[in-house]
């Protein structure tokens, strides 16, 4: 028989993430702010597919915010904020992803200007932040061809659980051994609904068919609000 | 005041991963068998750099083993296997990374043949395996020159407790925008001590100063013991 022991658990400090996840999209659904979660590996251009998005819908006047998450650093914040981009810093220092507690902190700090997007970009990392639901409307998952075409079998659950599939840094196509029916078809087998964006922020090439998707989406949710 | 709840706490659950650790360690360098813990990002060149050093450890009759860690599939030690390593796959189905258990259940699978090598690929992920030993004599990280030279100020951690840094897909240098200045920069602040190896394992330059480099570690390591 074990020994028993008695811990006293402090009621006020379990946080359920869920509820406080329901929270944050709440408030943001009734503002019609689009919250958009932002996943990939490191490096797989999260940012720079931000900014792209960002081009499209300052054409049409819609204001934009950006969370951005990182271990450490504020590169991508400064970066932001030189495009005069709304941008705020989460830093984790180690936190492998980030939670709806962490953006519902920000939200008093945010314009909340009604009918917005606000991107949060999360922790590079192809595993963990897929578990968290942090008060999204949509998840877009960012990946690199230069990865290799066997990623969507050994991290089928962030390609699983997104909304978009984007495949940056296309332009690198005839540089690197990509096998793209290999790729195509391991998406396929374990998420049938997302569609996949095959495209380059550097030399821009298959942005435009990236954007004219996300004002669908956008469009949608306003006029489901 | 909070309430008091009673919890049974079975001792025999409670792992010390540490002491697991301790002891995976222990056995392996009672057999001369160096445990080399291999991480990086998804698609950052882990299993090719372990198949370049394997090449030279086979020139001079050194045996080899590999674990391969991955939330998902088998595709990597099934290419191990097709070149004759013995290789084992743990697949975590989710598990951010591996840890010390998980190396304990496959040491009694090993040839444990004395002087050998053994690798350890952790998962993909440059946040969550830093944290965890799991017995390993050495550490080596691999990133990706085509994910950006802002990578060490955004992951120290991962920079910071390793024993050497490669750069891979170097052959795609001039094809892509990357400051090696600031990425060098980056790595001296907070890791003075551990080599920096820029090299393509699809072209093969670069490689022989790593395998030189992983040899001496080796013998080192062999005339300790």
């Amino acid at each position: 028989m074990p020994e028993t022991k008695t811990i006293e658990i402090k009621e006020d400090i379990i946080v359920d993430q869920k509820d406080i996840a329901g929270k944050v999209n709440k408030i943001l659904s009734d503002k019609k702010i689009y919250a958009v979660n932002v996943m990939g590996g490191a490096g797989s251009g999260k940012t720079s597919t931000i900014i792209e998005i960002i081009k499209t819908l300052r054409e049409r006047n819609i204001h934009v915010a950006v969370i951005e998450g990182d271990l450490e650093s504020d590169i991508d914040t400064k970066t932001l904020q030189k495009l005069g981009v709304e941008a705020y810093q989460i830093n984790t220092f180690g936190n492998c992803h980030l939670n709806a507690v962490m953006i519902e902190t920000i939200l008093n700090k945010l314009s909340m200007t009604e009918k917005s997007v606000l991107f949060i970009e999360n922790i590079g990392n192809l595993v963990c932040p897929v578990e968290f639901d942090i008060g999204e409307h949509l998840r877009i998952l960012i990946t690199s061809i230069t990865d290799g075409s066997d990623k969507p079998y050994k991290y089928p659950y962030a390609y699983q659980k997104t909304n978009a599939v984007i495949l940056n840094k296309y332009d690198l196509k005839d540089h690197i051994d990509f096998d793209s029916s290999f790729y195509d078809k391991g998406i396929k087998a374990i998420n049938c609904v997302a569609p996949l964006f095959r495209l380059s922020c550097r030399t821009k090439d298959g942005i435009k068919e990236m954007t004219d998707w996300f004002i669908d989406k956008f469009t949608i949710f306003l006029n489901s609000k």
